[in-house]
């Protein structure tokens, strides 16, 4: 497959559709549907799981209700299966939390004309 | 191609690797063997860069001598290539400036029982 010439849009699109449902506590679990149920891999702040069912645990299992989200940087890259490599740099306050800048990794791979996230990397 | 079980040490290995090259100015050039000469990606700062040539002419633009980093975190994952991806977080002084915190992305492409930086985003 050849490389995706719109990876930086793909890639802006993405993270904005992502957060949108993440930072709204009755969508979170929706996330479920970006994900593989064998083939996706999510490092939450060193944790390793793998497959949709345990990302989504983890995911569900986040108590705040409030997100504050500051997008700093939002860096693309085309790959070369078709899919595209995303890198957010952010900023991040969940309830009455302190703010504290945080990383995100993503690698999108193309299916049927759409996209699922394989890998995932939160810091 | 399989998963790669080895993916942490491979991680970890090419993370001190890489470093020690970067941060030898007599050592930095031969970097270039870490790229390939036409797919490798490189976005340095928000600059995308396309193959090993001008991903060095990128990294023999920098004048720095004396580099003081400490890494954070070194999260990996094994990909369905065979490849690994690797999300590196540390802080970063070069000769007298202030130290800054950075994240280092990269994706490394097996090829012939070792591995090349297909990509690589830096902030």
């Amino acid at each position: 497959m050849a490389l995706n010439p719109q990876y930086e849009a793909i890639g802006k699109g993405f993270v904005q559709q992502y957060y949108a449902l993440f930072d709204d506590p009755n969508q979170r679990a929706s996330l479920a549907n970006m994900y593989n149920v064998e083939s996706s891999f999510m490092t939450f702040e060193g944790t390793q799981l793998q497959g949709s069912v345990k990302i989504m645990e983890k995911l569900n299992s986040l108590r705040f209700q409030k997100i504050n989200r500051i997008i700093t940087d939002v860096d693309s890259q085309p790959m070369f299966d078709g899919g595209v490599l995303i890198n957010v740099l952010g900023r991040l306050q969940t309830d009455e939390d302190l703010s504290h800048a945080y990383v995100q990794t993503f690698v999108l791979k193309p299916i049927e004309g759409s996209f699922f996230v394989q890998h995932d990397i939160f810091r």
